[in-house]
């Protein structure tokens, strides 16, 4: 038997079997299993490859019309897909009733810096053609999709059109890699391995500068800028690119949130459906998009 | 932090981090990430709540057309719902090419048997007033409604309109209670309380004959019968429902495989997604109604 197996036979035996035991009542009953069943449901959701731009949508339950959030997947400018984060964008827009908008952005090394950020601005200009206002539009990723859409969002600030809010889940800011967290949690961190990162920022910048704001929001000017959220783990190598960005951005005068959860392995979102803490925190984002598009429209 | 995350944490570092630290290929790298993204990722389906009679339709992927499984839901005749089983049947849809309808039949003990039954019956009919042939459905089911889906199997050989084949998953096929794995595996049954199987019987026959047909297809006759699939673990009280059912079956001519897995908790193909077993199960059943499909057309 497979080791999921294993650990599912525990937990039924732990937690099922013990309670239709002891349940009496039938309207419980229901309750019960449908809880249950629903708790581990995958969220319903319809996706859309076709339409043009090479921009990939997803939409899960009655959403507002007219409103996006236009989403940058993470995998270290190297690997990843709208598609691999599609479970976790069908959530997110379910729970904010918004459809999400997944470029798929050219990754490295066969496309260098800073084509990533050309395709994220591509994507933005494409969603402003399409009609989108940009009040309507928040922005978000997660790792270095993180990083992409917080150099978006700088450029949009510094062009006069700053979308309704940004969001990032553990973005990697800082390809000058300077962060003390770097070394600090390089055995705490359940993911990512810190000696290879360098590594994979070469991959990316081939030579180029690491504090270009187009690769490194960091070092980037933000005026105006709409409210943040920003939300990392405090056991991950990248929390020093969250902190230093929270503070950067306060400087420029952003109303931003941090959000330091102990513990979490690195976009522990994406475990959604099986992680409590991955439905709280998209949650959180939901919530902030909704009120960012409302203060927008103020 | 949830015990999930503890988990997740200590598997993420075990697993991913030290592959992370290896792999050298980039284009090794992105194909192990879309592995893992996709292996944990839900079926995107469709459903439909709409369409007349009371049924359920999920749809995932490109389906043929006119072809259909029809599919009972478990939860012991009380509990339950076409919902609760959602994410498992788009998988099943997805897999076999075929749209899956689920009736929402009557519960126990609002609609004291034959009710359940007399609603899938109700079904089957609906499913052929809306043009689809006999041979263009494969019936099936888990736990109590895998035994729904082999007494209307009965039902359908006795009237001259078998449809295309049958599957079950754990089926509790003995209203009379008379498997002698319902004491011996009292214990081994990771989900199920042996000690109250009666008490759950009681609230859907309330006093009516635990012999019945169309409660207990293990007395039913099935003339002229189609291929069938049960599946059941060999370690849950609802064993012996499968392994007499099975035997019958046979002794009545009928064309039967059964796959016993060894430990897995009743009705795992629930946890797909999670247990890879349960991905397994389904697979077969997919190709099984294929194969039943093309059977019935030669």
């Amino acid at each position: 038997m497979s080791w999921q197996g294993r650990l599912l036979d525990r937990s039924l035996r732990l937690v099922v079997k013990p309670r239709l035991r002891r349940v009496v009542a039938i309207p419980e009953a229901r309750r019960a299993f449908r809880r249950a069943a629903l708790a581990f449901r995958p969220t319903p959701f319809t996706r859309n490859l076709l339409r043009p731009g090479g921009l990939h949508w997803i939409g899960s339950g009655p959403a507002q019309a007219g409103r996006v959030i236009l989403y940058f997947h993470g995998g270290g400018y190297i690997v990843g897909s709208p598609q691999t984060h599609e479970a976790m964008l069908a959530r997110l827009a379910l729970l904010s009733r918004v459809e999400v908008c997944a470029p798929a952005y050219r990754l490295a090394p066969e496309t260098p810096f800073p084509g990533a950020f050309d395709d994220a601005l591509r994507a933005w200009d494409h969603l402003r053609t399409l009609g989108y206002a940009r009040q309507d539009i928040v922005i978000g990723g997660d790792s270095a999709g993180g990083g992409l859409a917080l150099a978006l969002l700088a450029e949009l600030c510094q062009s006069g059109q700053a979308p309704a809010g940004a969001f990032a889940f553990s973005p990697w800011t800082d390809l000058a890699l300077t962060g003390p967290s770097l070394l600090d949690n390089s055995e705490a961190d359940a993911v990512l391995p810190g000696e290879r990162i360098e590594e994979l920022r070469d991959h990316y910048l081939q030579g180029q500068d690491p504090r270009d704001p187009r690769g490194s929001p960091l070092h980037a000017a933000f005026p105006d800028c709409p409210p943040v959220l920003l939300q990392c783990s405090d056991s991950e190598i990248l929390r020093d690119d969250s902190l230093r960005m929270a503070a950067h951005l306060k400087t420029e005068g952003g109303a931003v949130t941090l959000e330091i959860e102990p513990a979490l392995p690195h976009v522990w979102h994406l475990f959604d459906g099986w992680l409590p803490e991955a439905r709280q925190s998209l949650s959180r984002v939901a919530s902030f998009a909704q009120a960012s598009f409302e203060i927008v429209r103020r």
